[in-house]
């Protein structure tokens, strides 16, 4: 086969049934979709160029892969079969800039491994955008993605990618800007690609833009309902404390992470805040903690917790981060589906309420987490068998029905790719969605990239 | 003419000569061009597509029109004739949702007017982008614009334009996107008009996302150089200090200032920066203002003024402000040509030395200002006469191209329009730019949208 002669190294091309296996599921998606027919590990932007025109010239799909941590099903394979673009051997770090904030990096480098690098070097900047752990700053930019850091510092579709190299459906190899931190050279190609999730393009190294890293500490406070948990966090935003992250966390996973055992803590069952601050002095955080405190006791809070030291505040925020294995924990031996709908704020009290009463009415164990500074919320939606699976299938579509109702969005973090093009012509409009398939039918013209992702298949239904 | 047929309301349509010269000229814009064949003043989404379907009708140029205050010829008439859409009765603020921190308005509103009418009403919101005065809503997402602000709040590409609704080149009206602050469905069809220039269609309706109004101070400080000036501004921003805005003022405008005469203070004529603070309490002020001292000193700085009050801090800001027009005052009767390179931070002091070499070795008077926290500076090229115009001119192109070779852009904030069509190929690639026609021409197949603005004529002209 010409992919085999292309790459003559050993390993770069793999039709290995455990290989295509891993490629084309995950464990966590639920989503239809097949195997690819092939994997070929790139090395290079010219490597995946060759990978490219062979694809074109046997009209076969191309699928790119990096941390595989996508929860919509971004990189199954296509029902022909295709090329699985595995981007892992492309993760190095090309140049650290320290003075302009900002790195040149190839697809694969890991978002956690970017961090703890400049940690290791003494270099006091990090990349703040913290989607799930393991994600690569390809899969980041092509998916669109966010995370707690969101409510201080954007989310990728912000300022955090200054330009993408990226192969195009016809082979040319692009870079979208220059690396100085503004440009208004002309519409926002790095934007083009931002959430494009692979089809129009494979980017193959990007830079990214640099924060400086500042002190933190953690605080968790009670309040009497989401409403008053949500009121009290946009007075604290709108004051302009010091806020790097709001996490919404309601009772019932403050019960799964007592129950989960791995807690420091035994917390008040309540609906709770997590807060990280960030200063860049020690009296700026103190101040910011007063300020939070006072603001939450306003809209009757209870317990408020500062860590004291470091190790306090590493060990609070752990039972944060271990909130997926804890909400599965409710129920031993569970799976669980997460949903990600965003709504203006001041919709998220009546959202999350409604959507508590539509789990509960249908029996669904869901413990509920919120990017509470976004208008962002995640129901982890736990089942056991067939029958619980298709009620939790149906309830993540009333969800989103519902945020769409509320001026929102069906997916404020994870992206469309198979599981969410269903939504898309209700949440946008038919000619928007439209004119998203004009700009891929322009790009790439032979629909290969990525196929059956994103966009709906068919767009003008109703009609 | 079907234009008025379609617009029987009085003044609805013009084609008086002062309007048709007033719409296609402006007295800051040296770009080849011409007038427009008439004049339209839509006043609804509706109206607009009205116009846009007789402009294909008879195949005419569309060239949206509002605050004017475009620098690169964005507005020009085209050689063919034309429609121009003037917006600014679409003027309005259509809500204000104070609790989701966003407003939903017309193209035409003002930003200046959007944050005094904030004010007056006590919401303590803000819209934080602040280009220059008179700059309309839909004009800076068009242009994809930014101003002193942007070192704390980004820039018109980051995330302040939540979703525009826009009447493409077919007639067909779109929202890009719906009102939560984060999505992640589908590519960012927003973006795709911010830097667009009206020629993928036209903006007839914009949520904003404000941000709180916090309590500033200012403060100013003098340097040896450029060099010194700007490693200081490195190093405090990487502090975390709160700065919302670090201007780098050159020594030559420090004396234009004193000779404007409309200063309070006479300033040290050195290279100097002006800094406004803000935090959410008088300590946290007060706390910048110390890290700055001690960060600038330690880079040789003197004369370290803080302001002792608002008004004294009002004033100041005032020098700040002034600066074009003090600018101007160094050559009595000059008019001025002004760049907006932009470069990463750490080669800001390179370009400006070889600028200023460049400026002075041909004889031209021209201060600099720079957004020094985003590596992007302003030269003021003064001109009296045909002579030095044609070396300002010329001027303009080397610094240009200095800027592309140092990893930087031709435009940092003004856009491309007419004015830096000739630099994009050199700065993007061909690739890249034919990217951007390749969208342009499925967006647009007529190209009827403000032609010959943005995209160069030939891309591929080396070959």
């Amino acid at each position: 086969m010409e992919l085999k002669d292309a790459f003559s190294r050993v390993n770069a091309v793999s039709t290995d049934p455990d290989d295509l296996h891993t490629h084309g599921f995950s464990s966590n998606i639920y989503h239809p979709g097949a195997l690819h027919s092939v994997i070929v590990y790139p090395e290079s932007t010219e490597d995946v160029v060759k990978v490219v025109k062979i694809a074109t010239k046997y009209r076969m799909p191309v699928v790119p892969y990096s941390g595989a941590t996508s929860l919509e099903g971004h990189f199954r394979g296509h029902e022909v079969g295709g090329i699985c673009v595995d981007l892992n051997r492309m993760d190095k770090i090309i140049q650290i800039n320290e003075k302009d904030s900002d790195m040149v990096c190839q697809p694969a480098v890991r978002w956690m491994d970017i961090n703890e690098l400049l940690r290791d070097k003494g270099i006091p900047l990090f990349f703040p955008i913290d989607p799930g752990p393991g994600a690569t700053i390809g899969g980041m930019l092509s998916t669109g993605c966010s995370g707690t850091n969101a409510v201080r510092y954007g989310t990728a579709k912000g300022e955090w990618f200054l330009n993408a190299t990226v192969v195009l459906p016809s082979g040319e190899v692009i870079k979208t800007r220059r690396r100085s931190r503004k440009s208004a050279a002309g519409f926002d190609l790095t934007k083009l690609f931002i959430g494009a999730e692979g089809t129009l393009g494979i980017v193959t190294e990007v830079t990214i833009r640099l924060a400086p890293l500042l002190p933190t500490n953690v605080a968790v406070v009670h309040f009497l309902d989401v409403r008053a948990a949500t009121e009290a966090s946009i007075e604290i935003i709108n004051q302009g404390a010091g806020i790097q992250c709001v996490e919404l966390i309601d009772a019932l996973s403050m019960k799964a992470t007592n129950n989960y055992g791995k807690s420091k803590r035994k917390w008040q069952e309540k609906d709770s805040l997590f807060f990280k601050f960030q200063g860049p002095t020690d009296a700026s955080l103190k101040e910011t903690a007063q300020m939070v405190k006072k603001i939450s006791e306003k809209h009757g809070s209870t317990g408020f917790a500062l860590a004291k030291n470091q190790k306090e505040a590493e060990e609070i925020w752990t039972d944060r981060k271990n909130l997926y294995y804890s909400g599965l924990s409710l129920i031993p031996g569970s799976k669980g589906i997460t949903t990600d709908v965003c709504v203006p704020i001041s919709k998220l009290p009546d959202l999350i309420h409604e959507t508590r009463k539509d789990l509960d009415s249908v029996g669904l164990v869901s413990p509920i987490i919120g990017h509470v500074g976004d208008g962002n919320f995640h129901a982890l939606l736990l089942f056991k068998n067939d029958e619980e699976f298709k009620l939790a299938k149906e309830a993540v579509g009333r969800i989103s029905r519902r945020a769409i109702e509320l001026e929102g969005t069906c997916t404020g973090e994870h992206g469309v790719g198979i599981g969410k093009k269903e939504y898309l012509v209700e949440e946008l409009g038919e000619g928007t969605v439209e004119l998203m398939k004009t700009i891929k039918k322009a790009v790439d013209p032979l629909g290969l990239f990525n196929p059956g992702k994103l966009y709906p298949d068919r767009t003008r239904q109703e009609k």
